[in-house]
């Protein structure tokens, strides 16, 4: 769904969740097999119980991407997603743990182009314990409130914007 | 291939290169799949024509998992990836692009545990005409040179060696 | 999103339509492998140009699927989907053809269940000429306004609803 | 295999049934990426634990397209599948469940092109406690028997036949 | 299906041949992600524009598995797989090439168990131009004609039969 | 990576072992989709109970697959891979088991073409109990030792090399 969001109605310290999903052995293969790693911290039960997290953990790029996928449900013409900042990799998250995640509008900011500000959303991701398996700061340019939005959205932002997705 | 690598060894500048890969249709189909991101972006051939980037491009979190997987050919048991910093996406990626990646031991520094430092190591990712469409920084902790490496590498450093990958 | 919709809210006529998704030679070699069906319609290039239609065509279970999976956006716990009616494949569908969702809500009726009323929307799949390429009605059980959905909302819908996707 | 079977060579009440296959945690995770369809009912095991049926249930689209997969054994070039009607999902299907496909010629009637006729085949979809979970019938137009069947096969009847699937 | 073949039922030279199958893009990158074999034979357009061959070529083992799986139609309870002998890469299958399975009753041999016999199917596999690019024979130890094959039929044989799939 | 290794340079006996990798359910669902072969012995866990092996087991080629390619760690742009000998399915692997390859470089002989030189690899499966379930030679025509490879390495062995995998 398109819905255009302006910078100006961000509000700091808001906060949405999304819905869980739980991550299986298929999505660990799945993901080595897009990835190419195979690592057996991720493919090698047997080699797992030999160390004292004792089972296969799923990639941090597995999370990460799953976690941003969960956040991509709208689509703000107005906002460019260009990078991530401190995505920390918390505590492992094994076959069979649901994860979700808690967004906040953390940081407003004011970009030296006077038309864009940068948002920044914390992205938490918690299991089904509540604890914090993971954690980034992802960033938003987004154009400024704009009396009709619908006419002066540039061609500019569709270009590049959900690169970062 | 298991690889010991202590901290002492990892020296300042020193880059490496990986092979390349075709980033495909295929690779974008899956990945939406993986993570649920089906944004007209990267799913939608007919609005992305009407975009001024022309064409469907790779979701961020495509390239990053693809470019942190090229990386994952030596598995280092004295290493434990926790996180990644300043991760950019800087250029978009379209189908048919050929992605390697060149790493660099970007930054030493002391840790707090004495026992080990943190390296940092500079991803760029670069398509086949040598532009730079993503760049991020890899955190390490690093356990220090010791006399006997196959001894002291304690089990707290396996149980979490690896899940940033 | 979880969002409670109730029979009564629901509009006759209403009309709501998906964004676009292309279908992709990936995703008919994805549901050979997920339903067993490699029939040379679908599997061999060389076959279809002996035929009047002349390439490959995606498999009606395919485009059915991403058609009803293109609609579910929002989970309505009051409603629980239990089948479908004339389901047609009017045209085929290519590799490269971009499809999107129109739906209908085609008609309300009691159901024996006094609680209960029964809506059928009617989807309707076309592709980027506007051409209608399958049409069907999916009928939906839902639950009447009620004076406090979130405390009546009984477990028995929770616990079928959604089945039909 | 390629096998001609004419319209009056279709037995009223002739049954057929297929092997059996197992639903997979791994069929509903790709039924999800192929669809865009992550509703909790499939892939939230810790949320479906708090509804009545206590474990994630497939998709009514997956257990559907692989039904019609299962019986896709046999070309039939006189045949072309345009439809399915009455489609219903009976009982849910959880991981580990095995079902199987009984086919019965359910109905024949004429058609207002003369040398064709409409096959009904009525689709069950058991489960391995031989509980209906699924029932549709799929129709078919299937040409009248002709004397040389090979020389008057019409290229109309290949261009169409089997989009159902 | 199932369908008991027992031993002296094979034919010598008798041969059979299956439908056809275009290899694809999606193929290659789907059997780079089920091995790990990520070669950029296979995965790097780039780099194989420098090379003779002069674009991707699909791995031998997707070639070898998937000619296997097109032949695997009819399940022959008295036949046991357990091996292949002189499997051979004759000329490179590229992206878009058709391939399609002839195979040949080879050879028929005693075996040291007098209730068995040797049966070697040669696989040959085609391209859309009639050239072969695989072959090799496939072994198969089967049982000999019994006066009632249904009462017989050991669960041994059940045990085993098909492994080499 | 890539690594000339010349013919002169393989010494016979010598062996290497990869890391493990354990075979899950999903790999056998995937390779049933890659291949079209759904036969029960892999797909149907109801139908496997009542046979002796009692559950699902691998594909044959689906072990052979992955087996060789967790031998795909260098590329020898020496070395090219042209078929497999004596490969035989010694034990079912089941969903769980663990395997890896251990190669010897099993024998070496001359080639009509003076220049080169053909290596037997003997690649050995086994499981997580250290039994062998697959075993095969491999077999690699291998350039012999030149002044200066390098320069000498001619298109003609790029055009052909690792088509076997």
């Amino acid at each position: 769904m398109f819905q255009s969001i302006a910078f100006d109605e961000y509000q700091l310290n808001d906060t949405r969740e999304t819905i869980g999903r739980t991550i299986t052995e298929t999505d660990i293969v799945l993901h080595a097999g897009q990835t190419g790693d195979f690592f057996p911290h991720h493919m090698d039960a047997e080699w797992c119980k030999t160390q004292d997290f004792g089972q296969r953990i799923a990639h941090g790029t597995l999370i990460f991407s799953v976690a941003v996928g969960m956040t991509a449900t709208v689509i703000n013409p107005l906002a460019f997603s260009y990078g991530y900042d401190r995505l920390r990799f918390i505590k492992p998250v094994f076959i069979g743990d649901t994860i979700r995640v808690k967004i906040t509008i953390a940081d407003k900011k004011d970009h030296k182009k006077p038309d864009f500000g940068v948002v920044s959303e914390r992205l938490e991701v918690l299991n089904q314990r509540g604890e914090t398996v993971m954690a980034c700061e992802h960033l938003l340019l987004v154009r400024r409130q704009v009396e009709n939005i619908q006419h002066r959205t540039s061609d500019i932002q569709h270009q590049t914007s959900n690169i970062g997705h």
